[in-house]
């Protein structure tokens, strides 16, 4: 029996185009940001490719910005699924602080590994997306079990998220400014949980 | 003796002038933010109100962004001015890690209080003004002298810094977004401070 929330207005086979329309311009959009890079990709451009009228494009997606977004999104459910499942220390299964300490060191390589989409996916005028969802979440998570006493208010997680994606996700936004060495960054934070988490 | 570089082209009463012209534009800017509200300030009625012509105020502060970071700026050199000669612990005469948790707790207090200000200074599309100019300075400074040892790479500087600024400064981006509880991140900058410090 399906829930009656659902059977109201929508055919089946209208949603199954629809999500076949999403799968086909990720797919296409993908292809576009490997071949021509994230700046020669427009929303224009990525409807003819794809063979769909501007329209879907444009409700799919809302802003240029929108397309490089959904393609981040795509990655982060990868990221996340390690959180969940992967192996220790990432995954579940080892003791808080080096689960933080792993996090710290994925997510940075992450947040350098998608530098193009991530850039591409900041809309001017949006805030930055820090201390929004899973990463907030994971740190509160990890700190809860770390040090109850010190993280109860979410002050601490949120403080300890910006440190993490701060640099990177700020520098992004300005072309030219210096590169972060990662490195330093991935050591610093090491520092940083470890020192925290004494309780 | 005048040094030569100076005495090319601009004659002693121009460069007066514009001195003077930029004071009288922050003092009307400042009473039209107290009277109007920042949304209200636009540059054509700065210029009007000022009594002066739209080009002065364009070449000055080239965007309407920029009229609010000028009086960002003239509240941040009075912060600046605590820091270099205020009473121990904000400024000098107190130990490095009592002087990082007054530095946060001023600091934070300095953010909130200048809320509208500081959104009113974002411009979209500019970086956020994170890790830039006196903070992390200031930060590095005490960290070298708190614990060299993890300070060295100045990763660490910059994380701290981007924890105690970034969530209030990516929150202000967006109006409708919650506030952080201020006394909770005064109290959890303290946390981090004093467990980071142990050295």
């Amino acid at each position: 029996m399906e829930p009656v929330g659902l059977s109201l207005g929508q055919p089946r086979e209208e949603r199954a185009d629809a999500a076949r329309n999403r799968a086909r311009l990720i797919e296409v959009a993908r292809e576009m940001v490997a071949e021509l890079g994230a700046d020669k990709v427009t929303m224009d451009g990525l409807a003819e490719r794809a063979g769909l009228g501007k329209g879907t494009v444009f409700r799919r997606f809302r802003t240029r910005a929108g397309i490089f977004h959904a393609l981040l999104d795509e990655e982060e459910k990868r990221f996340q699924e390690r959180l969940m499942s992967g192996r220790p220390p990432l995954g579940p299964g080892a003791p808080a602080v080096e689960r933080l300490v792993a996090f710290g060191q994925a997510r940075l390589e992450f947040l350098v590994e998608h530098t193009v989409l991530a850039r591409a996916a900041l809309d001017p005028g949006q805030p930055v997306p820090i201390g929004d969802g899973p990463s907030l979440f994971h740190v509160q998570m990890l700190l809860n079990e770390a040090c109850p006493d010190a993280a109860s208010s979410g002050a601490l997680a949120l403080q300890l998220v910006a440190a993490l994606e701060g640099p990177i996700l700020l520098y992004l936004q300005s072309a030219d400014a210096p590169s972060p060495m990662v490195n330093d960054l991935i050591a610093s934070w090491q520092v940083l949980v470890e020192r925290v988490a004494v309780s």
